[in-house]
């Protein structure tokens, strides 16, 4: 499991005074990428050799709001480990309270958006479930 | 059910060349507002009057990726009405293609984020799930 | 000149309770794309034949804030052309009151972002500035 | 002077393959917002009291994109400081080279922007220009 740190500023809240709720899916990006950078992976060198993750779905429950100048911790692990997919269960807690709960697949896929069964060294590197 | 065409810019897409998935949740937000506007509901007379749909949760699907210049089509029906709250089907287009599906809860709230039994006039003009 | 209208929906705004500021340059992008569309420049299309306009300069003037629900209004007009830059002149207006203006300067560049003189067809297409 | 470091994710990109240029603003936001910080001044607070610092326009060139992966150095200095307003000066750096630069103007309002003279613990606190 791995564990970020976010800020919430201006950009991420709407005139219903919180975070607006596609803005915490730009926090799970980060907090996926810095896991895997942590696990040796880094989306960069995998998409100049022809490999993305690409998201397949996100189940996200949101359960109380984030406000302006709260300090979130983003946490993510992984829940599943599949030939061409992996699923993150992550999530974004306030001083401890658990604000929003979320679930995604992400597909291994080529340069034309085509599934593929992920590289070895990449199984490798990805390790086993948390 | 109602539908709302949607042209990508720059400013909706991602490096890997396709929408980002978060964007998708903005289209969606545009398109239940212009569903619940057809049907005599304002969200900012509503917000004047102190209620507000907050969205509980999102189950969404990416099948396929949009692109720079694509036009899609956003529908909204929706699925379930409940005392406090509702439930959106909605489904992204291109030339009839489904690109992304989705359901969302939206919980009825108060000005303190919490949850309330619709006003009656609210419920009388959303009438019965499509 | 050109004119484009946007409705304001809650993933513009910030809580401040106006539309934060860096996403007029969204609604200004969409408008130029327009506006050169009109005189039958689709960026997509020079993208795939190389070419593409990057922004290099804007200065941009907030007179009045635009809210949640505003229909506002997106002019267009080119003030300048170059050899290799255009510049546009643009305002965002609620029922005719100015509420940002901006100048914009592009350069036309090439795969590596290096500054070009525009193809001839481009230049045609221009015309005259407004 | 201050200085904050961001890295670039998917979301901060474009199909062009670059930082998309309206996603500056939020890095130019959330760096002076840390420099505002740093001197003892809280938005959050400032806002509670009913003061807020609006953006009154921006200057900003593009020099050279940043790519997804760059890790981006923002810098902020006050430049200019009147009895209603600031001017911020922020350049954006990679590796030292400079990518962005800005000069921001912004007015200190009340709840209904208008602009107003700072109160006098904000002037104390902002000191001197840089």
């Amino acid at each position: 499991m791995s564990s970020m740190f976010k800020k919430v500023y201006y950009h991420d809240t709407d005139c219903g005074g919180v975070v607006y709720y596609a803005n915490y899916l730009k926090y799970l990006e980060e907090a996926r990428t810095e896991y895997l950078s942590q696990k040796g992976i880094e989306i960069k060198e995998m998409a100049q050799k022809g490999g993305l993750f690409a998201v397949k779905c996100v189940n996200i429950d949101y359960k109380a709001p984030a406000r302006y100048g709260d300090t979130l911790e983003v946490t993510s692990q992984i829940s599943k480990i599949k030939n061409a997919s992996l699923e993150f269960f992550q999530e974004v807690k306030r001083n401890g309270q658990i604000l929003v709960s979320v679930s995604t697949v992400l597909v291994y896929i080529d340069t034309n958006f085509q599934p593929q069964a992920m590289p070895v060294d990449i199984v490798k590197k990805l390790g086993q479930p948390d």
